[in-house]
């Protein structure tokens, strides 16, 4: 009855149902033979995140559209393919039913692909006046921000209060942190003191907290090296072995030093989020366990894959890393193993093929971890913006994404500087 | 006092102080000799807006930043120029100063070139449930708007409500209104159906509803007779002579007909938005009156340009049409006039150069009115095209809006179907 509401016909095929449209979702569907199932993929909005450039909507160089793709354009023409815009409330596996916001979806195979979000670690006053970078919306309120306290920081003559405006503190050395912070340092240098010639730019701080002992901890011992050289030639301030430990909009409290900054970018831990209702085993980092072939252990007919699945496995004991490439892999696998249950073929196990990482820290400076050779500088940077331009999901993408790059490089020039959030504030403290 | 915690520095030379970053003010500031005065421009956007593709950000053909510009880097290097972002709160004459959300500033001169905003005459429930589309987030809304329409009308097996919610009602036949039916129809033609396999497209109903007999009532016979044409060739419902009674969120009630619908799109009518404590004489249209040099009548330091003034002339006895032309224009002349009057040099009066008007309706169709000539069809929307690209404030637009086109026209395709707005539901009648 609810698959008839939602106008969802009911197939003599089985029905997959998909919860989340991000790189492990979005391969699965893909790669989900269209003769053999039904596909219902449900996300909250209506596209595709490519979560890798997200910050670059935040600081300024692209628009949000460049980085986002509509889920229904990505299915044009699929058989047998149903995109519902829906939050999951409930997942109710005696009757398998989904309780979503538009109405109860009935599956006979649920996929979990609901990735992560971020996790402050029970610091309640950090949640509240810290400012995430998980998803567009947040990305955009970021922009705002930053560019607000600019706007404000020119009416004041309160200096402390002024101080704290143009103060930046950037938790998390992980690819979010260090290309955020890379990009600021790129505004600092070449657009504010052109745009607030009534401010002194030299005053914006630029800070970078960490709590291990080194940047980019998934890379290379040298890309790690390379990026703290990289990030102080560019003026930013890099506190390692720096644990945050409090923060109440105007103060951040951490255990070397106390920052007086009215903007906190949260980018120091992820953690999964798998619906409620469900009867599964929960791992470290909020995260499903699933046996090699991404099902959820003692169940038959549910998955977990990307970010909010950990597999248990003798290739990653404490699960894969939380990355688009990872979440990738396992979407196209799954799909292939879905694919094969149905005709009656043993499926495979799941195994991660690493192609390398890599992480941009500004203009001409990158570094790239392959398997067996890191590298750094110019040429990274190439094999950056050429890697990320070809994983942008289609050509329209790819080309905007192009101009605005080519425009920036050769003008030294970010376009996209509105204020477009009307309540951005989250945590005003005025 | 004021001045000061603003950080604007107190000069021997004149401050000209400017409401409105618009076309008008827009060309004001960039013209005064900043050898002459001192220049404050506020806005309470730090953009400016390119209003005649508004629709198109609307119809989820062009993003925000293809069409909004970032005022600070409009005046980058201008010297004794000071922009800051706030919302005026009133006009306080006697001590010549500017009461605004981020404290007082003082004035020599004021200028007032605060634009128009959507005029509801009066019929309080039209203003409730109605999207206007005067300003960037209100194109947003109403794009998200649309779109989530046709997420809603996927989960309804009534019919009515499908009906409802696929049925668009755009009041006001000028080019507003117009080039938004158009862009509306090439959605419906082009990109819905294939977004929404799951949806009759057919059920989709574009209806533009005029009061007068005519649309496009300031352009020449023929151009009426044209796009009337064009927009039935496209499939939209041409209302003319109808005027919209009331609406309560899902019924249109007009003089001729009642619709079904939940979107009204408010293109019918625009007045001037004066600030609050003017003490000048105001005119229909809520605008105000002026000499033929732009002084609001009875003063001697206030000046008002564009949709907001209306200049008391044998030229316009109604005052001139409320066209992004006419602001710009007036803007250019009262810089020159302000420069000349520091220079004790005569004035001179307004005088409107027609320059001609166009409006596109959709693909190589187009209307343009040249002073002696009228012609419409591809060679009028290409002309359209390169004109209104030619008029984007910098080359980075234009660039992207040129690749965006260009996308669009070979692929059939727009880009930028996101839904981005969370709280957009002013009228969730649901």
């Amino acid at each position: 009855m609810g698959a008839e509401q939602l106008n969802i016909p009911t197939l003599d095929l089985p029905r997959v149902v998909i919860i989340g449209g991000g790189f492990a979702g979005l391969k699965l569907a893909k790669g989900i033979d269209s003769s053999l199932y039904q596909t219902v993929l449900i996300d909250r909005n209506n596209y595709h995140t490519f979560q890798p450039l997200m910050y670059q909507v935040a600081s300024s160089g692209l628009e949000p559209d460049s980085i986002a793709y509509p889920l229904r354009k990505v299915f044009k023409g699929k058989k047998r393919f149903h995109f519902r815009m829906a939050d999951v409330i409930q997942v109710d596996e005696s009757s398998k039913t989904l309780q979503t916001s538009i109405g109860p979806i009935k599956y006979d195979i649920l996929v979990i692909a609901t990735g992560a979000d971020s996790n402050f670690f029970g610091m309640e006053n950090v949640k509240k006046y810290s400012m995430p970078m998980k998803n567009l919306v947040e990305s955009l309120n970021l922009r705002s921000r930053i560019l607000t306290n600019f706007e404000k920081a020119l009416n004041t003559t309160d200096l402390s209060e002024q101080e704290a405006l143009m103060s930046f503190v950037i938790v998390g050395g992980g690819p979010t942190g260090v290309e955020l912070a890379g990009a600021l340092a790129e505004l600092k240098k070449q657009i504010l003191p052109k745009d607030y010639p009534d401010l002194d730019i030299r005053k914006m701080q630029i800070h970078i907290v960490e709590a291990s002992d080194r940047l980019l901890a998934n890379m290379s011992e040298t890309a790690s090296v390379k990026t703290e050289k990289f990030l102080k030639k560019m003026d930013v301030n890099v506190w390692l072995g720096t644990q945050v430990k409090d923060y109440d909009g105007k103060q951040v409290i951490t255990s070397k030093h106390v920052f007086n900054s009215k903007t906190l970018v949260w980018a120091a831990g992820v953690q999964g989020v798998p619906p409620a209702g469900l009867n599964a085993t929960i791992v470290r980092g909020n995260r499903i366990l699933t046996d090699e072939f991404n099902k959820v252990v003692e169940k038959e007919n549910v998955f977990a894959i990307g970010d909010v699945a950990q597999i248990k496995s003798d290739q990653a004991p404490n699960g894969h890393p939380m990355l688009a490439s990872v979440a990738g892999q396992q979407g196209s696998k799954l799909a292939k193993n879905l694919n094969a249950l149905a005709k009656n073929i043993t499926m495979q196990p799941f195994s991660y093929a690493d192609k390398g990482t890599m992480a941009t820290i500004g203009r001409n400076l990158a570094v790239v971890d392959l398997p067996f050779f890191s590298f750094s500088g110019l040429f990274a940077w190439l094999t950056w913006m050429f890697v990320h331009l070809m994983l942008l999901v289609d050509y329209r993408s790819r080309l905007v994404v192009f101009v605005n790059w080519a425009w920036s490089y050769l003008n030294y020039d970010k376009g996209t500087r509105l204020i477009v959030r009307t309540s951005e504030d989250k945590s005003s403290i005025d």
